[in-house]
């Protein structure tokens, strides 16, 4: 059986600056890889001390996985340690180095030298590419135990791990029981409710096992399985997906890492429709998101960020009636908004925000209040009101995840009308 | 001179369910308080590897704070392998259990035995009330060492330590050095780069210390001193600044949690103007990031994204031949929405974002290509172009951050005309 340990070098991680992320991150996977995790570590930049972790974890685990002291300067140390207690030479891969220096031909800045010294790996490792950094990641394998450096930066160091990391570990021949598992996103019903429908289920499955996940405003649940035969396995999750869709299969909108709004995209695009937003209080945030991956611009041409009542009736020609009696919190704002975002950017389908996000209430209206319309040509305009708790950023993320729900809602009824 | 290991108990941690925020908060307050942090710790709910991390914590530090553990379930055997390990007795806290039966009373439900081992506490230490829960905290000196034992949920965890830990390990003598740290912002040059600057500087300090940080596009220097007065310390922070500034200077925005936003917010508010953008590439990131924090409607109103040719035509009146000739991704481009936008909304100084974010390149153009215009009143409009490396993700959050600070430095400049 395999046991980690996970050492994060850093000293911003002892002075509290940041917060070990990471630990949590790779402990998650290597929870999915079926490694067991007896002990995290935080060490500091300091080669003595890192040296002794070393030698303590050797003690307890048989995998040991790094994270952070990869970079280009004097204080990152991790690989240069390593290497002189397992006896191994520093040498300079070739592909590394090539994509830090296409890097800064690209970005047209000089290359000071010791950026050379992120290409340096151990030798006879296994290098994990960094598709989204310089410093290359690595593993492996002496005197029985297996080592992986991982860089710190979790932007780098998750998509790595992910990609290159989890396979690595995988592969080895010691984890012969795969690990198959699901993930069921759920939208519209609330994490204590989704547990109180299916907690039968939850408590008579060992293999697979079924896990509540709350966050984001969303719910999941992860379907876990175990078996040597990964088909097995897979059928196995589709007899306990079968059994809790039959509860609760209206609230489920997709799987694994899909999110409300890649399906809004997805039947957006086999529709051939366009879409355009109104946001007031979610800022552009709806905007940002639905362009967050490429290609969005099949489907999104552009839309109004409406702040302010001027903006609302100057751009978007928000009745002055209804900002004064109604006001801009309101069932009658959010579907001119709508409406009129529509006509404006000659979209398909017109949705917006407006609300009250906090941390102050607005024209008498407490913080949440949240009006989201949905103009969709050829139908009537649909406005819905909801009361949001939370921060303001949470208030800000649930509202843009509801105004998704509300617009594939909306285009799934008009398919079937 | 006291030396801290941090050990965080709990299976969950390992599991990588939460993550270890009570390592982060501990550690800022032991530098607030002088003392050295050279490790953290997590280990799960098994005594016989608590047993061996309280060894090997031994063997490095001479004050131990454990968090987690104090509960009333089997699971929780902090204090046990505590007391064992020093040959310690456990004894009812009268105090503490008659808080936690009138936490009961309070909350009209029935105290089932296993509560009373909360108000457990080793023989000879001193209390530390649990003013948010049940489970009293307590130190103790044995062995030349201080042992700290605090409960693992943070909402209990950080009022406890503030209010009754803190001044517990304050009152020892031994605390006498304080430990005083500054971060200044750079943002225009990178990790390398600003190394390679000041690179004698790092090499020649050991108090302050000079360390370097990279993340999201920016880099950090976190400047440390330690003195008994920490007037002096702080003096001596002042004079690495100087120092830092008269080689570097032209690229530090702020100091500690700052960012360039809030720095730009903060001028528009001083100077009472108004902003607004047209994003094409951001696709709404920079209104999004505007609007994030509370109190921005006073400096944006809103603003357009333009993600497509046919709104930067008809919603923001880029010519016609602009787009045919110079392309979207063109300096006149970026010149023309910067300036519509400040007119159409009526806005002090218009920013525009137009670009190339990826996947794929643009009118011929390759991914990284950005233009930013800044149109400030009274000011000719400018624009600059860049390069930028990295995924679509850090493309974007890069470019919003350029447009800050050229939008900044436009700011400056004119109060400086």
């Amino acid at each position: 059986m395999k046991n980690a340990e996970i050492i994060a070098v850093g000293s911003e991680l002892l002075l509290g600056q940041i917060v070990n992320t990471n630990a949590r991150f790779i402990s998650q996977q290597l929870a999915e890889l079926g490694i067991n995790v007896y002990f995290h570590t935080v060490v500091g930049d300091n080669p003595d001390r890192l040296l002794s972790a070393i030698k303590t974890a050797e003690t307890r685990a048989n995998v040991i996985i790094f994270t952070g002291g990869l970079g280009p300067t004097k204080d990152d140390l991790t690989k240069e340690t390593i290497a002189r207690h397992l006896g191994k030479n520093l040498v300079t891969d070739q592909k590394a180095l090539e994509s830090i220096e296409q890097y800064f031909a690209r970005t047209n800045r000089v290359m000071t030298e010791n950026n050379r010294k992120q290409a340096w790996v151990l030798e006879g490792s296994q290098i994990l590419p960094n598709d989204h950094g310089m410093a290359p990641g690595m593993v492996l394998e002496s005197n029985g135990n297996t080592y992986m450096l991982l860089p710190g930066p979790p932007k780098e160091m998750e998509p790595m791990f992910r990609q290159y990391g989890y396979p690595a570990l995988a592969s080895k021949d010691a984890f012969q029981e795969k690990i198959v598992s699901r993930v069921l996103r759920f939208f519209g019903i609330g994490e204590a409710a989704l547990e109180t429908e299916i907690i039968d289920l939850i408590d008579a499955q060992s293999n697979p096992t079924i896990a509540p996940l709350a966050g984001d405003g969303e719910v999941t649940l992860r379907l876990t399985a175990k078996h040597v035969d990964e088909g097995i396995a897979q059928s196995m999750l589709d007899e306990v997906e079968k059994a809790i869709s039959q509860r609760v299969g209206q609230f489920i909108y997709g799987y694994d890492n899909t999110s409300l709004l890649s399906e809004l995209t997805k039947v957006l695009k086999e529709r051939k429709l366009t879409i355009t937003a109104a946001e007031s209080l979610t800022g552009g945030l709806f905007q940002k998101e639905m362009t967050s991956i490429g290609g969005a611009s099949s489907v999104f041409k552009g839309g109004i960020v409406c702040y302010s009542n001027e903006v609302k009736h100057n751009v978007l020609q928000v009745k002055q009636e209804t900002l004064e009696k109604d006001g801009a919190v309101s069932e009658q704002c959010a579907l001119e908004l709508a409406e009129n975002a529509a006509a404006l950017l000659g979209a398909d389908i017109g949705v917006s925000f407006t609300g009250v996000a906090g941390p102050n209430e607005l024209e008498g209206k407490p913080v949440g209040t949240v009006y989201i319309g949905v103009a969709l040509k050829g139908r009537p305009t649909v406005v819905e009101k909801l009361t949001l708790g939370g921060t303001r950023e949470a208030i800000r993320n649930r509202a843009v995840k509801y105004g998704c729900y509300y617009a594939l809602r909306n285009l799934k009824e008009s398919q079937n009308a």
